[in-house]
């Protein structure tokens, strides 16, 4: 494994002036390289964080920050992640203003909206390239031709996307793009953000030098080592892994719309993430079916996967108009590089009996049955 | 080693309801008593971050916004980390008033200073546990005394002191303390801030509802498990490792004071920090020492160890009144559990032709053979 001399006898501080810094440095930069081509940037362009999280913060508010001067008007979506939402809530406390756009039921913006909703104070306009929690593909590069025509800078939080998707920065026009290591099998607890050149940033964790003084904090060596060989992987091999995950995620779809009554699919039915397939089953809760499918070994999640602790109902599925009722049913299904045909057969076997013994113990369905489906004729 | 199994098979993410996240949950936890027994904290107390330089960022910045109403006033010393002054610099851009302290020549503050400066608006006190550049250690309980009596928090940087003096946050006092795992043989890239509770923070990295909502972000897993695993070590170990690490530095201190001329020790030469020898070497360049020793396999730094590449004049130094030219010499030696008597011996052996030979081609030598020292009587 790439990251093994790293945690070992490679534990040199990169940055320090001695010999004990020199590989640790040369693999850095050998990351970072690959980082850049994954997204046909310059490495020069890639700060890396500890996540796709400190991505999106230092994105948002460090735009905020460097552009007060110019507005304090920022565009955002509504399906983003939270940790695009909270930055923005941060900053809705401090004087600046968010005009939220709106998504259709599939959860696509439309970039004639964004057009509209640009002004001579808009500094940012940020929209998911992907919600992980509905998989629709957004517009961006709609988006990105309509912002640099217009002035504002354009952020994209590619963390759900990147490495499964061609993404190609020059091409879409994005100013800014977060992405994580771990959604392309590398480590957690890495990230990058893609800064264009000539885009000024106030630094999140500000001391040393690192990463051009954009991100201070001692190198996550081995981390960004890991996240480097992943992209490596993930660029060489994407044209050959896209389809294959496109067939399972339709696949399974397909069986869970033809075999599974009351349930629906939430996002686009073509324009999603390969590999990504997301649902709403009525009349149950997805934490139960996610429980049982867990005994089985599948793994899913529910709403956000990040926030699975925090039982709210979805902001991204109320946004496509899902009743809060039903978005409670919501369940993620990923497939990736290690599943086959026979493993989505096997799901598609198992959950059927799960979500009738679920559906036939819930209070939620009984109650249902005897109010709400007589009404509904 | 104990990392190993969360970089392959046990991937998941602690936070997700499946059962892919619950050995990952269980080792974080594990992870966050490690670190809270080493300062004797209560894990809950405990915030995970990716470095040192975010626990200095998230504790002065997330005080800062959290207790705004309160007061804008902070006292600090001048000797911090560039993880510590910059985010100073910045809140005095946006308002704040910092008010410094002054430190003596060995670069020790005065707690009556710290009581003196304490105003009904101040709101926190930073103060190093250790500079990494001089190695004295501090009165924090004397300033945590204080603090404590009159009002404001108290946060102190112990990234260079964290795992090699014995820490005590409840006898000591103090609110807030930020560390890193690498200085105690933890991995790159993990860090930690201790936060007492009743405190309240402003996060910095906002988004999901990862340690407690205070710092969002996928966790690195494998980092904190080895960041918990070096802890436990450092706290088992510590009472055996430390009277070497002292004797192996005072022969260090011995060596060098004895056998180079025109050089001097800097920082306390008995309050300091086990194993950390630091020196100015007057006429030479310490980056030149470093440079030769690197040759010889020792390893050593010069100013900050994260800043090395910023070859500007230690602002530690200055605080303690070295004059920018000699300041230039300085030479930090970090010695750890690797070293022996041999190994200082071996040291002792090679530093002083390499100092001798600089010295005969330096300019700087040069210059001052020809003006100063005559002058100098």
């Amino acid at each position: 494994m790439a990251m093994m001399p790293f945690l070992a006898e490679e534990m040199g501080n990169p940055l320090s002036q001695h010999i004990f810094g020199e590989n640790p440095r040369k693999a850095v930069e050998q990351a970072r390289e690959n980082i850049a081509r994954l997204i046909v940037a310059d490495p020069e362009e890639i700060i890396f964080t500890s996540c796709g999280s400190e991505s999106n913060n230092l994105a948002i508010k460090g735009i905020a920050q460097a552009y007060a001067k110019k507005g304090k008007h920022i565009i955002a979506s509504p399906i983003e992640h939270h940790s695009v939402l909270h930055p923005l809530k941060r900053l809705a406390q401090q004087g600046y203003e968010i005009s939220w756009l709106t998504v259709d039921r599939y959860g696509m913006i439309d970039p004639e909206q964004v057009a509209h909703l640009i002004r001579k104070d808009s500094i940012l306009v940020t929209v998911t390239s992907a919600s992980n929690e509905i998989g629709t593909l957004e517009p961006i590069k709609e988006i990105g031709r309509i912002t640099r025509e217009r002035g504002p800078l354009f952020h994209t939080d590619a963390v759900a996307c990147v490495g499964s998707i061609f993404l190609n920065v020059e091409g879409l026009q994005v100013d800014l793009l977060s992405l994580a290591g771990n959604p392309f099998y590398g480590p957690l607890g890495t990230g990058a953000l893609y800064v264009r050149k000539g885009v000024r940033l106030v630094p999140l964790i500000e001391g040393g030098i690192q990463e051009s003084g954009l991100r201070a904090g001692t190198h996550h060596v081995a981390g960004i080592v890991g996240m480097g060989v992943a992209a490596k992987w993930a660029r060489e091999t994407l044209i050959d892994r896209r389809p294959s995950l496109v067939d399972l995620r339709d696949q399974l779809i397909r069986g869970i719309l033809e075999k599974i009554p009351d349930c629906f699919l939430t996002g686009h039915p073509e324009k999603r993430l390969p590999g990504h397939a997301s649902f709403c089953f009525k009349f149950i809760e997805g934490e139960s079916i996610l429980l049982h499918l867990d005994f089985l070994g599948i793994g899913a999640t529910s709403g956000s996967t990040c926030s699975s602790e925090a039982l709210k109902a979805s902001h991204v599925l109320k946004a496509i108009g899902i009743d809060a009722l039903w978005a409670q049913g919501s369940v993620v299904f990923s497939l990736g590089i290690e599943n086959t045909y026979e493993d989505v057969e096997f799901l598609l076997a198992e959950i059927i009996p799960v979500v009738g013994r679920l559906r036939s113990m819930s209070p939620l369905a009984a109650k249902f049955r005897d109010t709400m489906r007589p009404a509904a004729g």
